[in-house]
This record gives structure tokens, C-alpha cells and sequence, in this order.
């Protein structure tokens, strides 16, 4: 032995010597032993040098040499210690410098922030009844039902689908049964699936601009090409679909983020290209639930007879944005390629929440919070409108219809003075969610306007959101270029 | 007026004086009779015809005036009727032939079905506590604190993610912070969170063959590029990976399907292999938990100090399936890229189980059901090849010291007489779900064997499947060619 590997030796009867075992601890021993010694072999230090004979090392720790001789056993079956018969216990060499310390991150807080007015598409969650809700989640999952631990249907619990599917008839007018209904995890889900089950012919998808970035992104990220085209007063303009997209996805019920509502005439004419076409159209129906004059018009698919139209719904709108739970309702000719792709690469939805949401559905609880949202939220639209009355010769204070947002234009005054964006910056350091319109398109010369979403935040929280809001406005009106 | 005109019109008076309103409905009247008319205009026969005046249609009706200028007002908006001022109201024309019945499949039942012996992978469901399951579920919503209903964070929930921390510290070696925890949707979703958020170089990934199928789907569903490798018998061979490869995802701790544990000089070589390549490592660490004899060997990340090795871990197997939720633990160096990949296309996880799983986590309740499958899983393994010792001359009858299934070679004299997807075959017509090993590899020549799963079945499932399958074994073995 040479001098240094002395050094090294007598370096590693130190180290095992400072070992502390916790014979307190109910960790085993063995276990500590092990750990440390472990700990002690990554260091990288002592390779190729001897372990104290157990007995030895035993009577040094005060331990039974039982203890030892299980901690060597262990740390020889995973090859950080070798045993040479009749020779000893020796530190396995090759352990490189790979072996290294944990690199980690400094702690940091939660990254959850709350909603600020006037961030658009937030249901009011304090309005939620979670009471009821985390009643049916405990009583669906205290004692399940063995269907619900069996092989999982790929489309999701179907008692649930069934409940979509009444829900649809009712507020929708779309007449389907609970087996065109597709659980999904949401908009990206639905894309994924209908582009992954090949149902979109050339993989290019006609949609709205402005529209929701999101989806172009969702569009993107499912292998699909999106095409956006600039609506007009009416909507979607089926006429300016070029000649090889063969699919569309529109929000017919209410445009997002313009509010505006596809004529019938527009409607027809949208089915008629994608019969020509043989194309398919995705009616994204993202929160026309919350209409508050006149009866919603039917859903495009209902139109549709569900040939050419796949429904696409959500709850993010109507309980909560993490649910991410959402459906696809399917025309019959495109349930069994959709089966054969869920089937091979998984359902995506988790299941926790399917049969909670069905008994909430069925037990008419769920219908009934949406009426109530509906009434308030009818309230908020209104009360923003008068609060904002202030500057009616700055915005285009026009009530809307239906869903959770207004998208209000710049009026000339205002747009001569300053631009959607600018606002949007100025009002993020006043405490607002300022959503730009001309932010929601892809398209050169996007309209102007700002969206301001109502229906997560209290009569007060608006009033004093909409007061910052008219002083910003007056300012900007008064100050151009600042 | 024509006289075919005047049968028309006729037809529609007739077709008006069948309408039947229902007094006692909930449902408004002048929605029935909106909804009524809408059907009549959508049967395409009454195009360009007038509508009887309000005034004499309500007498006919029985109904109040306003009940009729109601329905009207409503379909005149949404394009179904036309109003001709001073002359009448009228029924649209150009309803095209598109609008037509509803096209819908035949009912069919729910498509779940229970799980057969011996289904690998399956967590006994009837021995998890759901109870106190349901009860953490029910606690976590019944009034959730504001920040579950703030906007989230794409990362997960926080307390969950420490909750997995101090788990993988207790149970894996692995020394991480929370800010290094991803809750994923499940393992798809962390192959497309590193293949989105341009983790991994040149998109290629080198992956053990035989290996799970599934895991070579998911790969490519994520765009990436998955390389299969055959293994030996030590498991994955870095050496193996082509120049072009730089990432590789293992199941060190225990490969599927076959078992082997990944030994420390074979880790060394891979965590080397990565650190020459610059490449990244994904460790699927999927069951080895369930450790029966020994103590489970530190995690590959744990021992690389996550600096090349991402760690994929999922609670499908250590509570349900279904719940869809997994996580990743990335090298500090990784997070912002992540970070900004999933605040552009958004988490896909469910926040829904995460405060409940936190809870239950930080109950102690986890580790404990943990420790009791444990003892279960290992005395239904020890069952089972009990239950098997009349094929010892079959089958390579190998405990086990990990995981929910056993991977069986089939003797010199089986295989003489059959194959492994022949037996799987076989044992279909005799209710049993066996697994072919040679059926989970890509490349040409697998090794034979069979994935025989007794984590989800009683010990009285478990002899009758083995007594099944004794029968099936000792027949095919005496005639071979069957």
C-alpha cells in the first residue's frame, strides 16, 4: 500500500468512523447503513479501497453484525460495493465524476395569481355551488360502482355522455344519442382526436379571424394547418374559403371574440360548402348556454342533422376552466375511426370527474346553476354598460346578446388618440385585464376594440374596474401619442 | 295562386292546425310554438309561403296574441321567416335539401369491460381505500381555498407537487425541489411537454426492445422519433444507441416487460453515454414501488443529481388508472423552456384530483396503502408460482423482486411445441388475458415469454387462471402444431 493510498485508507475509516446511525428513528438500521454508506461511495473518493470487516465494523458502530452484512448484501447487489471471496469488501472502483450533488432550482412561491378585470371567459367560481358539487364527487368515488374500475370505455363514462346528451336536446337543439358523444380533455383533445382519427381531409382548417389565438395554436400543435379569414359583419365567410381547405371551424352561435351570432343564410350557406367540399365543420359552441334575449338559435350541428358537423362543447365555460373536460359529438360515419384512434393511443380525459358530473347533471343541479349564471350574469353585462356610460363617445357600448364578455369598438374619437393595445398596456399597470381585439387576429389590419369580460367579477369589482377604466379612457382621448 | 300553390298552402294550414301546444309544460308557450314552426320551416316543403296573422293564428291556437308575435319575432331573427311590412309573414325560401333528419347510430351499451386474469398492469382497485379517498376529494372542493380557483399554475399544484417531492426523497433516492415537479395528464403528456418544449435534440429517441407499446406510440404521437434497441440481459445497452441518437428513454429500475433491474455500471455507461451525446435521458420509472425484497436502487436521476435525466413517474399504478395523472422531474436547466411551452398551449392535467392527491400524500395515508399493496402484491406473486409449479418444465418459474407482473420464458420443450402468441391466443378462448412477450417488441427475433399480471386479482382468481392456464400449457406442450 502506498503512502497516499494510506491517506486515503485512513481518510475512509474517518469518514466511516463519523457515521451516525438514529437507532431511534423507525428507518431500519440496515437501511441507515446502507444510505450512508451509499452517500460515502458517490462521493467518488474511496474507490477500490476496503471495507472494515462486519464484525469489526459492527463492534466500531454498535450494531449486530447482521446489520452490517445486510447494508454490504444490498450495496454489492447494486454494484457499488464488490466482495472478493476470501479477500473482503472492497468500494467498487469506476464510479466517474458524473456522480455530482444535486442541481436545483432556488424555492419559489405558487405561480397562481387571481383573475383580474376584466379577464375575459373566468366563470364566477364563488358563485359555483361546490357544496353540492364535492358531494357528488365523494358519493360517486366513496364506493364505485365496478363498471367504473373496469376497462374504461375510450369515449368516456357513458352515463355521463348520456347526461350531454340531454343537455343538448334541451339547450342546444341537437338531437343526438350518448354513443356520438366523446369525452374529451378539452379543445386540444378534440383536435388531436379528429385530426389523429384522419377525419380532416388535407389537414387545413378554415377559421375565424379575428378569432381565439389559442385555437390557432391548439390547431397547430394537432398537426393540422390553420387558415384564418377575416370575418364581416355577419361572421364566417364560407365564400372566402380557399379552394383546397376542405375544413372549417367557426363559432356560429356566438363569434368569438366579437359576440356576433352566423345568420341562417350564412349558416346554409357554410353546410352547402361543406357539402360540396365533402368537408367537415367544427362548431365550436364555447358559452352560448348564457344567452339573455330570445331563445339561443339551434346549433349549427342541429341544422346539420350531424352530417358534416362535429359539435364541439366544454364545461371550462359553464363550471370551472380546470376541469378540462370538454366532448365532441360525431356524425355517425366518423364514430368508428375515432374509436380505432382512441383505442390505440389512450383516453386522455381523466375519469375522476365523468361520473360526479353526470349525477350533477342528471339531478338537474347543473341546469339550474346555469339558468342562475345566466341571470347574473345578465346583471353584470348591464351594470358594466351603465358604469362605462361615461364614455359612450370613446366605445361602442353595445349590449351583447349572449355569453360572458363584451367586445366594445374603439369609437374614431378615441382610435384617432390611441390604439386597442396601447390600452391594454396602460391598463395592465391599473389593475386590468385588458384583452386588445386586434391582438385576437393573424391577419394584416385587424379591427380595434377592447374585450371585457364581466362574468367572473362582482358588481363592485366591475364598478371600480370600469371607473379606472373611464379615467384611463378620458386620459388616452385627451393625450395622443402618450 | 297557382292551384299546386294552393295545395301547398293548404298542406301548411293544415300542417299549423296540427300543432298541439301543451298548457301544463313548464316550457313557455311561445317557445313550444317557435320550436313547432322551426321543425315545420326545416321540413324545406313550405318555402315563400305566407303565415296566417298573428291576430287569427292565436284564436286558432287558443293562445294570446303575443304568445304569436313572440314565436314569429324569433324565427324572423334568426332567418327562418321573412316580415313583409304591411303585407304578412312569410316562410324563408332557399332551405336548402341539406336539412334533414338526424342521422344517429343504433344504441349500443356501455363499452367497459372487466379486467381478465392475468391483464398486467392493473392495481388491485378493490383493495385502494376509497373511502378516504372520496373524503380528501370531498374536503379538497367543498369550499376550495382561492387559489384552486385562481388561474392556475401550468406546472400543477404546488402543495401536490411537494407532496411528490417528499415521496420520491422517501421512496427513490431522489433529491428534488417542488419547482421541479410537472404534473403531467400522464405519460403522453410528458413526451409532448420535452418534445414541445424542444428538449430533446434531433428528435430522436433510442428506447428498449423489447419495451411497452404503447410508450413507442406515444413517442411518436409527440413527434418524436422513437429508435428501439434490443436489450440484453442486463437491460438497455448504451453502446447501442446510433451516433445520431441523443436522447434515450429506460426503465432502469425495473424494464418492462421483462423485470430486469438496470445495474449501477450500466447506469454509469448511460449517464456517461448522455453526458458525452449532450443528450437527455428520460427515466420511466412506472412501478418500482413495489419492491418485495431489498431495497428499490436510487433512481437514475437521483444518482445523475438530475442533471441529464428527466424522471417520469405516474400514480396509474399505484392508485387507478384512470385518475390520468403523472409527473415529471426536470433538471433546473430545463424549466423555463417547459415553463413557457405549457404557458402557450396550457397544462392538460385536470386540477381536479391534485388538492385530494396532495392531502392524501401528505396524510401519510398513500405511503401506507403503498406498503399494504406491497405485502399483498408479494404474496400474490408467491401464489401464483405456486399455483404454476405443475409447468416448472414449461416455464422459467423466476420470482420477481419488483413490480405487478411476472415475465415467464417459455422452456426449450414449449417452445419446441408452440409459440408465446399462440398460448396468448389460446388463452383468449379460455378467458385469460395473456400478454406474448414477443408481441412488445419492434425489432425482428424477440425472445419468447409471457406477461402473466397478478397485482389485480384475489388469490381465488389467481388459482383458477393458473389452473387454466396449467391446462392449457401441458396440452399445447403434447401437441404441438395446435
Amino acid at each position: 500500500m502506498s503512502n497516499t493510498d494510506k491517506n486515503h485508507q485512513s481518510n475512509l475509516d474517518a469518514a466511516l468512523l463519523a457515521l451516525t446511525l438514529d437507532r431511534i428513528a423507525e428507518h431500519p438500521l440496515h437501511l441507515q447503513l446502507s444510505e450512508s454508506l451509499r452517500a460515502l461511495v458517490l462521493t467518488g473518493h474511496y474507490g477500490g479501497q476496503r471495507l472494515p470487516a462486519s464484525r469489526v465494523f459492527a463492534g466500531e458502530l454498535g450494531v449486530s453484525r447482521m446489520t452490517v452484512i445486510s447494508a454490504y448484501d444490498q450495496l454489492i447487489a447494486e454494484g457499488y460495493l464488490i466482495a472478493r471471496r476470501g479477500d473482503g469488501t472492497y468500494i467498487a472502483k469506476h464510479l466517474p465524476h458524473l456522480v455530482a450533488p444535486v442541481s436545483r432550482p432556488a424555492p419559489s412561491t405558487q405561480m397562481t395569481r387571481p383573475f383580474l378585470p376584466f379577464h375575459p371567459g373566468i366563470p364566477d367560481q364563488t358563485a359555483f355551488p361546490h357544496r353540492p358539487w364535492a358531494r357528488h364527487l365523494e358519493r360517486a368515488w366513496r364506493a364505485p360502482e365496478a363498471r367504473l374500475l373496469a376497462q374504461a370505455d375510450p369515449f368516456g363514462w357513458l352515463v355521463l355522455r348520456a347526461a350531454i346528451a340531454a343537455h343538448l336536446a334541451a339547450w342546444r337543439g341537437l338531437d343526438c344519442v350518448p354513443e356520438q358523444v366523446v369525452i374529451t380533455a378539452g379543445a386540444w383533445d378534440g383536435f388531436d382526436i379528429l385530426s389523429g382519427a384522419g377525419l380532416l381531409r388535407g389537414q387545413r382548417l378554415a377559421m375565424e379571424d379575428p378569432g381565439w389565438p389559442t385555437l390557432y395554436r391548439l390547431i397547430e400543435h394537432a398537426g393540422l394547418r390553420p387558415v384564418p379569414l377575416r370575418i364581416d359583419t355577419n361572421g364566417f365567410v364560407s365564400t372566402r374559403i380557399p379552394e383546397r381547405v376542405a375544413n372549417a371551424v367557426v363559432t356560429p352561435s356566438r363569434h368569438y371574440p366579437t359576440g356576433i351570432a352566423m345568420p341562417l343564410a350564412r349558416r346554409l350557406e357554410l353546410l352547402h360548402w361543406a357539402k360540396t367540399q365533402d368537408g367537415l365543420i367544427i362548431e365550436d359552441d364555447y358559452d352560448s348556454e348564457f344567452r339573455y334575449q330570445g331563445q339561443p338559435l339551434p346549433s349549427l350541428a342541429g341544422l346539420d342533422g350531424l352530417r358534416r358537423v362535429v359539435y364541439m362543447g366544454s364545461f371550462s365555460k359553464l363550471l370551472s376552466p380546470s376541469l378540462r373536460i370538454g366532448y365532441l359529438v360525431l356524425p355517425e360515419a366518423h364514430l368508428n375511426p375515432v374509436r380505432a384512434y382512441l383505442s390505440a393511443i389512450g383516453a386522455r380525459a381523466s375519469l375522476l370527474p365523468q361520473p360526479a358530473l353526470a349525477s350533477f347533471m342528471e339531478s338537474g343541479e347543473f341546469a339550474t346553476h346555469l339558468r342562475r349564471m345566466r341571470r347574473i350574469y345578465a346583471r353584470r353585462q348591464a351594470w358594466l354598460l351603465q358604469e362605462l356610460t361615461p364614455v359612450s363617445d370613446l366605445l361602442d357600448l353595445r349590449p351583447d346578446a349572449t355569453g360572458m364578455h363584451l367586445c366594445l369598438s374603439l369609437h374614431p374619437k378615441l382610435r384617432a388618440a390611441t390604439t386597442d393595445q396601447e390600452l391594454a398596456a396602460q391598463g395592465a399597470t391599473h389593475g386590468l385585464s385588458l384583452r386588445a381585439l386586434s391582438t385576437q387576429a393573424k391577419l394584416p389590419d385587424p379591427p380595434q376594440g377592447l374585450l371585457l369580460g364581466y362574468a367572473g367579477f362582482t358588481e363592485e369589482q366591475l364598478a371600480q374596474a370600469a371607473s379606472a377604466l373611464v379615467r384611463l379612457l378620458r386620459y388616452s382621448a385627451r393625450h395622443p401619442g402618450e
